[in-house]
């Protein structure tokens, strides 16, 4: 539905993504393009290439030398969202059963392993030493996001800023980085590539927000998973925070945040507890405020038609947490 | 003890590559510092980066050109050491805990995949296109190793070159490429750095085949780890697949291999039937002929100090497995 419209200037280029993707994944090991071809068809929005393209396409748009960044950054994704199911022991994802449900972890680990391969098969034949190092720096930050994220589990006491502090690893930097080098490999200047970056990040932090909301708020089928898994694992995210900190049961809280398990029921609670403190009402707010520093950062940048489509992804972000 | 004399050219340099891997995973966070400095600590022979200033020591020699290579390969070496681990959720390596006993899977994925990040940080700078892809290719061959092991597991029909394969890509290639890019980095000549690679690889499939015979015959103190690991997780090796065709009681060892759980007594009755059998000696013999072919390929490269080390290495090898 709404993707045809809002891609409509990178639909052609990123159905050529798709298949080069497929391409380069089912070629060398009959388990692998298995595992890879069951991910690529549970599908996802590829909204890292389309951030590429989109910003591609306000400069010197020339697909074919956006083409493996677009297919690098896809890539680690996917590998970072197999390693995230092994990790979390996550059994469906977007609706399907996850690779670890399906293969088991050995599989699932080494899978991930070899996306990331696949990506610095990519990366290393990029022929721009600027785009490679970055490409390389963000894999490193994103790691060190999800270290912080293992170490934070169940804690209760951490602040609004070492959650954010997370999210920007973890979802904003690489966002930002699909805009800025589809900018940057366009022949960009250095203040449009700048500009274009701090798009992508504000989106970024605005879009894992949502997904932080999602996992508390949505319906299950909606969702393709069930609710309430980040509690279930310890993840406190932004409703938490804000409830942990507003509530009239603060203690109660706490308490079932920060326990290793926890009943159907006891999720439940801390679902309505959060709720009822305000906790989503307030992170629609702060959805609302970065939604708004991305599209700012746009003003200034070139009015072409993949602008409009920049700043519908930006209001579609923001009516998605509702 | 011998390390000092078969590494007397390389000493020098070998410890300002722990000097300099210990530099660099010590900088960007607390706790991957925290499991990388135990990690390295750990130790290890350093055997691949020990390879790669060898095979440099034949030719012109430049440290600071190495360098980059050298901890390259032992990072991309580290990172599969623990993603191993956590697959097989081994409690001991080296005769300490693993990474994974101290700080959880979820913790050794993280590191594991941080250290590949850092190696594709190096890969990414060298400053030599061909180099940097080359490592990235043997990154994928190597996953396409791991997911063919996990793929063989309680296979006990697998047949000989199955097995060979494998460990191709999961120990071969990586020494082999060790020792084709000390040559490479050091202006070789393409007659050299082929025999330099060759002599790699055919070390690297004796000492996997040693590793092999040692999970089954050694002294468990000695191994660091208790013995018949792999007879518990279900990879069949060379020891196993020689006793699975000549044992006078194939089908109870056949039985006990395929087996998903086995008992203590059960692991040590498939070990008496794998000796019995006379598995573990005509393994001995395949790895005396990877060792001949080794050394036959360095009669033609130049007579340095560092071809005599890389003859010893090869001999040390042989007795390892006694």
């Amino acid at each position: 539905m709404k993707r045809q419209k809002l891609f409509r200037e990178i639909n052609a280029d990123l159905k050529k993504v798709e298949k080069e993707l497929d391409k380069f994944l089912n070629v060398d090991d009959p388990m692998f393009s298995q595992t890879c071809l069951y991910l690529l068809q549970a599908g996802g929005k590829r909204l890292r290439p389309s951030f590429t393209l989109l910003a591609g396409k306000f400069f010197d748009y020339r697909f074919e030398k956006l083409l493996p960044v677009t297919m690098a950054v896809e890539l680690i994704h996917m590998a970072t969202l197999i390693h995230d199911d092994v990790v979390d022991a996550s059994l469906t994802r977007r609706g399907r059963p996850t690779l670890t449900a399906g293969w088991g972890n050995t599989v699932s680990m080494a899978t991930g392993d070899y996306l990331l391969a696949k990506a610095l098969e990519l990366i290393v034949k990029i022929d721009n030493p600027a785009v490679s190092s970055i490409l390389a720096d963000v894999c490193i930050e994103m790691c060190q996001g999800e270290i912080q994220q293992i170490k934070s589990s169940y804690d209760t006491t951490q602040t609004l800023k070492q959650y954010l502090y997370r999210i920007q690893r973890k979802t904003a930097l690489l966002i930002g980085l699909c805009c800025k080098l589809g900018a940057k490999v366009s022949n960009a200047n250095p203040r449009q590539i700048w500009l274009m970056s701090k798009y992508g990040n504000y989106l970024g932090l605005a879009f894992q927000i949502v997904d932080d909301i999602l996992d508390i708020t949505a319906n299950p089928k909606e969702l393709g998973k069930p609710v309430g898994g980040d509690i279930r694992q310890g993840i406190i995210t932004l409703p938490m925070i804000f409830a942990l900190k507003d509530s009239s049961q603060k203690e109660r809280l706490k308490d079932l945040l920060g326990r290793k398990t926890k009943t159907d029921a006891e999720v439940a609670e801390a679902i309505q507890l959060i709720i009822q403190a305000g906790g989503i009402d307030k992170s629609r707010k702060i959805v609302e405020q970065y939604i708004d520093k991305a599209k700012a950062n746009l003003q200034e940048l070139p009015d072409v038609p993949a602008k409009d489509a920049l700043i519908e992804l930006a209001n579609y972000m923001g009516e998605r947490s509702y």
